[in-house]
This record gives C-alpha cells, structure tokens and sequence, in this order.
C-alpha cells in the first residue's frame, strides 16, 4: 500500500498511485463547494424578517455590493500589470512563466470571489439572525440563541468550505496539470491569493473603521446616543463596513492563508521530499475538509450548553481530534518506514534515519497542537469572563489613559506568548528533523498543513463575529428587538468579539509557518539561479548572499523588515484616521443642518457616509499595498539576497508580536467595554463606560484595520522575494551582472514607496478643508 | 609620526607611543572630571530661591535621596551576586577572571554615580531656576530665559562631563593595565555599567511615571486643580520622579550608552585592528571631551536667538563639526598610509587594499552625521511648531480616542524614518570596509564612538528637561511665579520635552551601533571557545552553531528576541499602571479624609506618596531586570549559540522600533498638550484640552519609562550573552559537553523569568485592596 515509496513506475513525476491521490483529492475539494451550497440553502431558507428590517439589510447589500464592485475594478488593475510584471522574472521555460501568471490571476480570483460570496452570504444571514431575537421573551434566550447561532455559524461555514475548497482546487489543479513545473506556478497562484487578500484586507479594514470610529466618535461621544441609532448618519456606513472589511476582507485573508501554506509546503515538499512531499500536503488538509465539515456540524448548539463559546469549542476540538486520528491513518498508509524508500527522494534526505511516517504525523501533530493552544490563549486574553479584561474593565475606574495603559500592556504581553508558542512549534519541528535543515523546514510546512485542517471551523467561527455585530445593528435600527432578544444579540456580539481575536491568532501562526517554510524556498532558489548565473557560490560564501544574521549588511536589512511592519501598521492606523475625521465631519454637517434628525423626523442620508468610505477606503489601501510589494523589491536589488533573507526574517519577528499586539489588545478593549454594558462598573452611561468607549475606538483599527492585515503582508513580502531572487541573483553574479540596473530598480521601487507615503501624508490637510466653508467645524479645525 | 605603524616595539601590546597617546586620554578624562566640578560650582552660585522655594525644594531633595538611597542598596544585593556569578564563567587566566568581576563593580559604580551626581545637581539646580523666574515682568522673558538656561544646561553639563570623563577614565585605565587582557576586563566593566543603568532606568522611570500618571489622573481629570498645584497630595512624589528618573536613570542610562560603545570598539578592535584597534576607539572621545566642553559653552543663550532650541542647535552643531575636523587631524597623524603597515594586524586585514585613514575618518564621519540627522529628524517628530505635534494636537477636537491613534501612528512612523538612518549608517560601514565583514564591524564601533563625541552636549540637553519641569513645579507649588515668569519656563519645559526625545533617539541609535559591533565579538568568541573546547567547527558548519536566518532554530531566536522587547514593554507599562493606581487611591483618600486640602487649611501628606512610589518602584524593577538578564541564558543554554545569535538580532531590530516608537509618541502627546494649553482649539480647560490631557498620560510610561529602558536592556542582553557564550559552547561540543547541564541551566533561567512574571501579575489584586477598607474606593474597586 505504500503508494510513494519508490515502485516500479521510473523517474517521471507524479505518476500512478500519487496521482489518483491527487485526483481524490480534487474531488474532495469539488465535494466541499457542494457543502457550501448546501449550507447556502439552509441560510437563506431561514425568516428573512420584517419589511423594516429588511429595509435596513437592503441598504447595507446596496452598500457593500458597491464598494466590492469598486474595489474589483480599481485592483483589476494591479492584477492586470501584476500579470505582465510576473512575464517578465525569470523561469525554466514558457510553461512556468505563462502558468505563473497565469495561476496569479486563478489565485486572484479565488480570493476575490471567497471574500465576494463570505460578504453576499453575510449580508443575507445578519437580517435572518436578526430576526430570530425579534418577540424573544424571557426565558426563551436560550434557545433563541442557540437558533441565532445556527444561522450565524453555517453562514461561516460557507465561507469556510469555499475556502478550503477552492484552495485545495487550485493547489491539486496545478499539481496534476504542471506535475515538475507546479512549484513555480504555485508561487504565481499563491501570489494572487495574497496580494489580493491584503488589499482586500487594507481596504475594508479602512472602510470598516472609519465608518465605525466615525459613528462612535459623533454618536456615542458627542451626541450621546447609542451605537447603531437610526438618527447617526453614519450606521450604515458601519454596518455595511462590517461586511467589507471583517467578511469580505477576513474571507479573502483565510483563503490567502490557506493557499499560500499549501503553496509553501507543496514547493518546499517537492525540492527536499520528491514525489511524496507533492502529496502529503496535499493529504492533510483533504482530511481537514472532511472534519471541518464535522466540525461544523457539531457546533449545533445543544440545550446544555453553557455559553456561545461551549459549542465553538466543541466544534473546534472535534474536528481537530478527527483530523489527527485521520492523519495518523494515512501516514502509515501511503508512507514507507524508511526515508531511503520514498521515490525520487534526494539523496541527503534518503540517508536520513528515522521513520518518515512518524515524522509526518508528528509535524502534523504540532499545527494541530498550536492550533489548539493559541484557540485557548487568545480565549484566556479576550473573554469577558476572564481576568485580563476583567482588569482592563476595572481599569476604567481611572479614567480612559488606564484603560488604554492596561490594553496596550495586556496586549504587549499575550503577544509574546504567542510568538512563544509559535516559536516552541518550529522549534518542536527543528527537534523532530534530527539536524537535518531542509527536512526541519518541511515538517514547518506540514505543521502548518496540520494547523489548517482546522481552517473551515476557524473561518466559521470568524464568519460568526460580523454577523452578530450586524444583526444587532439591524435589531437595533430597526427598534423591533428589545429586552430579551436584544441581550441574546449583545451575547452574540460578545463571543463573536474572541472567536475574531481568536482567527487572528491562527492566522498569524499559519503566516508565520508558511513564511519559515517559504524560506526554504528562498534559499533553494537563490542557490539555483547562483549556479545558472554562472556563479560557483553556495550560499554562506560571499557577503552578498549570506544569511549570516551577524553581518551588518544583513542586520540592516533584519532592521528594515521590522520596519515596514512598523510603518505600514502606522499607515494603516493613521489612513482610518482621516478617514474616520471625513465621516466625523460628514455627520457633524448632517445633524447641524438637518436639525430634524435627532428628534426623528428627517431621516439622515446614510448614502453619503458611505461614499465617503468607499472613496477614502479606496484611496488609502494603494499606499500600503505598495509598500508591501516594494519594499522587498527595494532591498534586495539594492542591498542583495542576504540582506533580503534577514528584511523578511525582520518581518516575520516584528510581524508576528504586532500582529497579535494589534487584536489582542482591540478584542480586549472591546470586550471590557462590552463587560461594562453588562453592568459593571456603573454600566452604560458612567464615566467608566465613556472611559471604555474611548479605548474600544482606539482598538478598533488596532484589531481590524493594522492587524490583521500584517498576515497578508508577510506572505505577500516574501512571495514576492521568493519571485524576485532569480532575478537580483542574475544580476549580481556571472554574465548578466549589471549593478547599474539593479540599482536602477531598487531607486525605483524606493521612489514609489517614498511617493506614495508622501502623498498619503498630503491627504490630512484636506480632511479639515472637507467641513463646508463658514462653518464652526472648520473655524474650530482651523484653530 | 605615524605612532601605530609597526615599528620597532616587537611583539607586545601596547607599547611606546601607544601607551602615550593612551596616558594623554586617560589625563583628558580626568580634567573631563575637573571641569564638571567647576560647573557644579557656577551652578551653585545661582541665588537658590524664597524661603518658599527653599522649603519645596528641600522635600523633593529628601525624596529623592530616600529613594536613590534604598535602590542603591537593593543593587548592591544584585550587583555582589553578578560579582560572583562572573568568577565562574570561563576566562583564559585569574587575572581575567578577577578583573572582569572587579571591573563590573567599577563599571556598576560610576553608572551609580554619574546617576548620584545628576540627581544631586538637578534638585538643586531647579529651584535655581525657578528663582531666575521670580519676579520677572513682560518684557524681561528673554532675558529670563536666557538666565534660566543657562543653569539648566550647566547642570546637564556637568552629568555630561562626568560622563565622558568616567567613561574614558575606566576604559584607558582597562587598557592601560590589563593590555592583552583588557577585552575580557572591559566586558565586565561594560555589563557591570549597562545592568546598574537598565535597574535604575526601569525603578526610577516606574517611579516617575507612577507619580505622575497617578498626580495628573486625580488632580488633573477627577479634581480639575492644575498640574502641581499644592494641594494635590502626588506633586512632591512627581518632582522627585523627574530627579530620580529622567535625571539619575538618563544620566546612568547615557554613561552605560557610552562606556559600551567603548567597550565594544575595543574589544573589536583589538581582535581585527590589532594596537591600532585599542588606540583609535579612544582617541575619537577624547576629541568628543575637548569639543563638548566647546558645546556647552556655546550654549550660553544670545540676545538675538528665536527660541531655546536655537541655542542648543548651535553648540550641538559647533561640537559635532569641530569633533570631526580634529579626527581628520588625528587620524592623519596617528595612522599609517595601508592597512599593512599597522602593528599587529591580523593578515587577512593586512591584505585589505584601502587608506586607514580615511576608513577610520569616515567611519567616524558616519556616526556624526547619523547623531546630526537623528537629532534632526526627532525635532522635526516632537517639537510643538512643527507638523506632526499640530496633527496631533488638532485630532483633540475629535476626542481622546483621535489623540491617542494619531500619536501612535505618528510613534510608528517615526520609528521607521529613525530606523532606516540607523540602517543606513550601519550599511554605510559595510560598504565602506569593502567586502570584509570584520572590518566592516569594526567601522560601525567606530561610528559608534563617533556618535560619541556628541554625547557630552545630548547630556547636557536631556537633563536640561527635567531640571526646567521640576522648576515649573517649584514655581507653581510656591505660588511665587506668575504672568510672564510662567511662561518662561512653560516654554523651556516645551524645549525639554523635545530635548529629552532627541537624547532617547541618540540613545537608542548608539545602543544598534554598539549591539551590532558587540555582534563580532560574540562570533569572535564563539570561534574561539569551539576551538579550546576541542571542536573542529568553525561557525557555519553545525546546525546548532550556525547564524543563518533561514534555520528554523534560528528563526526561532529572532522571534524570541523580538518577544522579550514586547514583553519588557509591556511590563514595564503595567509595573507603571499598578503603581500609579496606588497612588491615586492614595491621593483620593487624603482628599476625602482631610477635606481641609481643597480649601488650603490642610497640608496633603506628600511623604506618604513618595513611600508610596518608592516601595512600587523596588518591587516592580525586579521582573523586567531579571527578564533582561535570564532571557539571554535561556536562550543561549536552551537552543544554542546560533539561536541566540538571531536572538540578539531580533531584540535590536524589534527593540530600535519600539524605543523611538514609545519615545517619540510620548514626546508629540506631551508637546501637543502643551500647544493646547498655549491656547490652541480652545486652551485650558476646553474638552481639546481634556483629550490631549489623556493623551499625555498614555504617553508618559511609553516615553519615561518603557521607551528609555529598551536602551541599557539591549545592551545588557548582548553583554549577558557575550559573556555566557564560551560557557555555551564549553557545555555544547568538545570534552566539556553536558546537555544535562546546558537544559537545567535553562530550566532555570525559564522557571525564574517565568515566576517572575506571575509574582508581578498576582499583584494586581493588592491594588484594589490597598484602599482603606469599607471606603467608598474599595466598593467601586470591586465592582
């Protein structure tokens, strides 16, 4: 049964038992999008709700449909020249550079139409969950929320299956079809899926939080009224923000997540594993689509459940037990005992004593474990129930700098166990490889194969978090739920707070697993292009292309990757801002010309606070974009693949701790502030709830803006440096050496970057210009 | 003349003109030394204020000597271990052993008293200043102020000499006795300077910041009295904070900056440079002494000058440009025409084609210009006419919330211009050394001295900020100042503000130069114990002892080191969050017990506020120390020397981000309230005012306490691990190998940081306990 051990079927790859295991892998990944469907069905089979609140959806739908439509025609464009530019860098042959560019377009589209489809579904399930709480009286909570959670999770589960589906499509797809060439065409197609899910990421992050920082800014600071109040302008902003950016956006990232560690592992697997390293990971998250699916059916809520979290956990826990079970299975079915048996397998890892069925389910064991531990930790940091934010909400007590001092330190800290975690996984992989490097680095990559089989349940559980938030808009706006059903909703919204916190946690250790394994990659290729250029160096020999971290050059480079997450998290912060100070004003004017809108009788134009998202959103999403694509451009034409080795190897330090510093901190603040809703310290209304208010909007681009689009970034850095390595290595060593034109494209790449900055800097003095002449805003603005 | 050409001296170290030129700098140092004692008498000249006056400063100086006075004591606990603990680590011979312990002691004690020194000065400089003030009409201001510096910046002046002249004292002596032996002595000259600065940065910045945080929440926010207004119970608390922190901590702080910077240039200088190596790094600051005393004399204001920067831009610039015309001369002089002509170069730098002269006149030029723009550059980020702090300030009419995200994006940003003139620098060097990575560290240790010259003037303006803010306390508290003298020294504190954020800059960018020499110094030593210890590997070969980032293991380094700054950070933000929640309960107890405080009838009992901060501070330093010291050995014994290599890389690409980002946030919030209360979007008491209120108190722990300490803890970290690394390898390959041992010392180290940590989260609790039982405070606390 051992089908990849080496058999009688030669030296071609990909033949025989393998490709039937990949050919059943397809059809599992067929078999997942007919699931989605299926769940499609019974979301939308649910009581769609009043002819208010359908009113309301319909708005948001409007809205949210626009601004994607916007979005696929402006990033049209950077896909199209992405296109052309991939042409351009080296390849084997004309197969890989046509399938490379043409697989970047496949991976964009996947991630565009995984995000599309998580936004249309959204905005149908948040009015039906809606609709649930509405007439709920007491007593009835319970299972009004366990029918609410129903909708709100198989709308997840959509998202999720059409994640893994489509991914596991693509990756088996190029695989059959490029067989020798499918390394270099899966970094086309796992290039689209990241580039496109971090400007999806950026830009609804932006949109998102400038509408919502802008609503609260107005409405529960100045106006004080509550969140979601018909009379606020900028509500449908908001809520249709929701579905851009923590859908839209959050399905496209998991996606991207999902093929780029397949990509990862696939590239790596095939260079140090032979044939079986183009099939094992391939075979672990097949296993995964089937226990998400479990997965999902389990969080059926049950009447003994104690909380929203219990049910979630339950699915969780499930399917990556199953997972682990199946895994074990199929190791000891298609692996052989010996490393020396795996056909067309390198002779250095051939030597290698140990058994390679343990190894695999080992590595697979890790993800899975880290999987689990960080679900529980990010838990521990952003429940309301625990003591952290407990803490933070005490904090309030002292006024609005604590909270915002307690937030910051609290997530500072749970950063570190996370990148403690992490850590200990590579670290557990390294163990496990007995020494040998280029096979640490693919038990990295099957870790991470093992983390995703958890995937769909994760992308479920974050699904369920924009959901809630909207359905309680709805509710909300349309005043027809209150009392019981509105404290089933506030539930929802609270446990829908941590699974987002708990999404991000993954998706960062999935990035930070993908990006250690895309190292292999990377130094695989420069090695290659090395020995075509001409050159006899191996890696370690020169200054320019060591990675020896003690090198000053290198440690330049180290320095500048730590900062690009820096600077791109401080434009992102600072583009929701300015966004968020056009809306402030945008509201300002509506309710200082229309004084009819705070007593009811006018009705506010939401139209217009959502386009002045869809625009900002649009303008601001351009400059991070290419600071991501060209700061690796920038460094490694102009200070060599060295030093570009240790800027990703900044990156994905720095990344990592911000990544997490970022949404543990804003699921925290977030959370306290929700804690002191409940009641607690003086509830709604006290002073310690203004205090919390103020540190939920500093966090809310913290969490859902910054955050969680430094996942997409690393991954969109280093395929972008694993793309470009053949190309700065030709032109350093051998006969196509020109110093001249690499320098010429790094002072390109560096203008751009510096040009894009600068003009996103121009762009705050408009803001106050923004307010209409002669009024007090402007006169106030311009002080 | 060329005195460090080989000549006729034979084979040892250190001989003939060598050691002469080493006398002349060590005479250099103490007249360094002679010249601060005839500033302290200038300063003490000065009239010393009202009786009023006298009684204020008079307290502040008792508090602050209570509390250097038990942190000396509790350090000389942790320094006789460190003593003992140095014996045992491996040495060529006794008299390295016995010199490193004996000079760690040294190095601990002038750290100790160059921090004494400084808060002795200060707390009786401020009411030197304050006096200058009395009395003065409209009109007199410039006049005033031009009085008033000029004591502030002779008080900075003398910490400034003292600095240069102990550090330059200890290491010529180093030199100067223990010859050959001398790298291994500084090391223990340089760690005993660098762990004494980073306990006191920490206690006193947690200490300052406790009483500040705690003085401006009651005060400023719930009792609405102005910022060190007598009756609030903290003031006193808070101006000792400033001596003890920004004075004693900084100038520890700027010693340890400076005597590491040395040791590292000798160090590896020694080893790849030869006699010229132990020469050269001396020669530079001997130059910085002479033209700092230039410096600070320059600074003496002129009738015509705009503002208090003008007058500190003119003697830093005069400093740095006549420092540079002197090296030129000295490096003419003293250096011969090739490489190969130096005495007792190693032959692999011998054979490097290139004029020493000019390697060694750029190198220095590079530090020089690096301090120029730094400085530049962070002005442009915190001074109040400049954009930035307006963006910041405007963002108050939008709220707090605003305030804080547009600080932390400006923090972030800013970090990112700062990091990549470090980076560029430290490549400047790499490209300078062409080709040869020994040659290029050494460049980069001489930059590092370079920056050094400078350091003389950036004391002397950093103390001038606490020393013109506890002025404006005395003033205020003695009600003794008004109209035209406040505002004087309201501007100053402004300058001191932007001062105290130039020095972090400066701070932080010797700490990445001398971190990134002491690099090759670790993988020199790590050569050389594989060697004794009897291996044949050079660095490279095993996995285990391998820098190349794209290991795993390695990777794995990198993330931890870039966790403990986070952690550090972090924890040095709540240490600060709990302690200033004491003193809040503690203040608002004295105003509902005594309600006579409000109306003046009652004295607040200021000394119960200092006990307060003093017995926080002591308990809070231990973790964030211990973390520092234990981290490295964890890593170092756990994963290897390879891993805590990345290790180290990681904690400086991560910590430069986060210092300038702390430091420099602060620094905009601070300023941005201060254009507030000069009127701007409403002044004084308008809810503008109230937000940038809040923003400063978010930013005093960033930029007074986390920020500044990232300095010495990155420093202690490298020195801890340049130490421990021979141990590493002796436990790790050869005859001494004991994995047993390395992982037990490693368990340690974890379980102790570990514990640590807990110990300082279980303190939480106490916070809400300590208000009075049955109080009003207690019932809300629990809530």
């Amino acid at each position: 049964m051992n089908i990849l051990a080496d058999g009688s079927s030669g030296g071609a790859v990909l033949t025989g038992g393998n490709r039937i295991v990949v050919l059943v892998i397809a059809l599992i990944a067929v078999a997942a999008l007919g699931v989605a469907f299926l769940l499609v069905r019974q979301v939308l089979a649910a009581d769609a709700g009043t002819p208010a609140m359908r009113r309301i959806a319909a708005a948001v739908q409007e809205g949210a449909n626009a601004y994607l439509a916007r979005q696929f025609r402006t990033l049209a464009v950077f896909a199209t020249g992405a296109f052309f530019l991939l042409m351009l860098l080296p390849a084997d042959n004309w197969s890989q550079r046509l399938g490379r560019s043409l697989f970047f377009l496949v991976g964009a589209a996947f991630s565009a139409a995984t995000g599309y489809l998580g936004m249309w579904l959204a905005v149908r399930a948040n009015v039906r969950v809606a609709s649930v709480a509405r007439g709920v009286t007491d007593g009835q909570e319970r299972s009004a929320q366990r029918g609410a959670m129903r909708i709100a999770f198989r709308t997840g589960g959509v998202v999720g299956m059409c994640t893994v589906g489509l991914g596991l499509l693509g990756a088996t797809v190029v695989v059959l079809v490029y067989r020798a060439d499918a390394p270099r065409v899966l970094e086309g197609f796992g290039f689209g899926a990241a580039l496109l899910a971090m400007f999806m990421r950026v830009g609804g992050g932006i949109f998102t939080k400038a509408a919502d920082v802008g609503a609260d800014l107005v409405g529960k600071v100045e106006q004080g009224i509550p969140e979601d109040d018909p009379r606020n302008a900028a509500t449908i902003a908001d809520n249709v923000g929701d579905n851009v950016g923590d859908c839209a956006g959050m399905a496209a990232d998991l996606f991207e997540s999902y093929a780029v560690t397949l990509v990862a592992a696939l590239v790596l697997g095939r260079a140090v594993f032979g044939d079986a390293g183009l099939v094992l990971p391939l075979i672990v998250p097949g296993i995964g689509v089937l226990t998400a699916v479990l997965g999902i059916v389990a969080v059926a809520p049950r009447e003994r459940d104690r909380g929203g979290m219990t049910a979630i956990n339950r699915g969780f826990f499930l399917s990556a037990a199953v997972s682990l079970v199946l895994v074990a299975v199929a190791a000891f079915t298609v692996l052989p005992s010996g490393f020396g048996s795996l056909r067309h397998v390198p002779s250095a890892i051939a030597a290698h004593r140990g058994d390679p069925r343990l190894f695999a389910l080992f590595a697979v064991l890790i993800g899975i474990v880290l999987a689990v531990l960080i679900q529980q930790l990010t838990g521990y940091f952003t429940e309301t129930s625990r003591r952290p934010v407990r803490d933070v909400g005490r904090s309030s007590l002292t006024g609005p700098a604590t909270v915002v001092l307690s937030g910051v330190s609290l997530g500072l800290e749970s950063a570190v166990y996370s990148a403690a975690l992490i850590g200990a996984a590579v670290y557990g992989c390294y163990l496990l490889a007995g020494g040998s490097i280029v096979l640490a680095l693919f038990a990295v990559a099957l870790a991470g194969t093992g983390l995703l089989t958890t995937v769909g349940v994760i992308v479920a559980m974050d699904t369920f978090g924009p959901v809630s938030d909207n359905a309680q808009g709805i509710a909300e706006m349309s005043g027809e739920v209150a009392g019981a059903g509105a404290r089933v909703l506030t539930e929802l919204d609270a446990v829908g707070n941590t699974t987002k916190a708990i999404t991000k946690g993954i998706a960062i250790a999935t990035a930070v697993l993908a990006a250690t394994a895309l190292f292999g990659s990377f130094t695989d290729a420069i090695g290659e292009a090395v020995t075509s250029a001409g050159g006899t160096a191996v890696i370690g020999s020169p200054a320019g292309l060591s990675l020896d971290i003690s090198q000053p050059n290198n440690l330049v480079g180290l320095l500048l990757g730590a900062a690009v997450v820096f600077l791109f998290s401080g434009l992102a912060v600072s583009a929701v801002s300015r966004s968020a100070g056009s809306v402030v004003f945008e509201v300002r004017r509506q309710f200082r010309d229309h004084p009819g809108i705070m007593d009811g009788s006018e009705t506010p134009e939401y139209g217009k606070v959502v386009d002045i998202c869809t625009r900002d959103a649009l303008r601001e999403l351009a400059t991070p974009g290419l600071l991501a694509v060209l700061a690796p451009i920038a460094v490694g034409f102009g200070l060599g693949v060295g030093a570009l080795g240790s800027y990703l190897a900044g990156a994905i330090g720095a990344g990592t701790l911000m990544a997490v510093f970022l949404a543990n901190s804003g699921g925290a603040w977030d959370n306290a502030k929700k804690l002191v809703e409940d009641g607690a310290h003086g509830g709604k209304g006290s002073e310690a709830h203004a205090a919390t208010v103020i540190g939920d909007t500093v966090g809310d681009p913290f969490k859902d803006t910054a955050g969680p689009a430094i996942n997409p970034l690393l991954k969109v850095m280093n395929l972008v440096s694993l793309l470009i390595a053949p190309a700065i290595v030709r032109f350093s060593y051998g006969a196509h050496a020109s110093a001249g034109l690499r320098g010429a494209i790094a002072a390109v790449a560096v203008l751009l970057v510096v040009g894009a900055v600068y003009a996103s800097k121009r762009r705050t003095v408009d803001v106050a210009g923004q307010a209409p002449a002669g009024s007090a805003v402007t006169a106030e603005a311009g002080g």
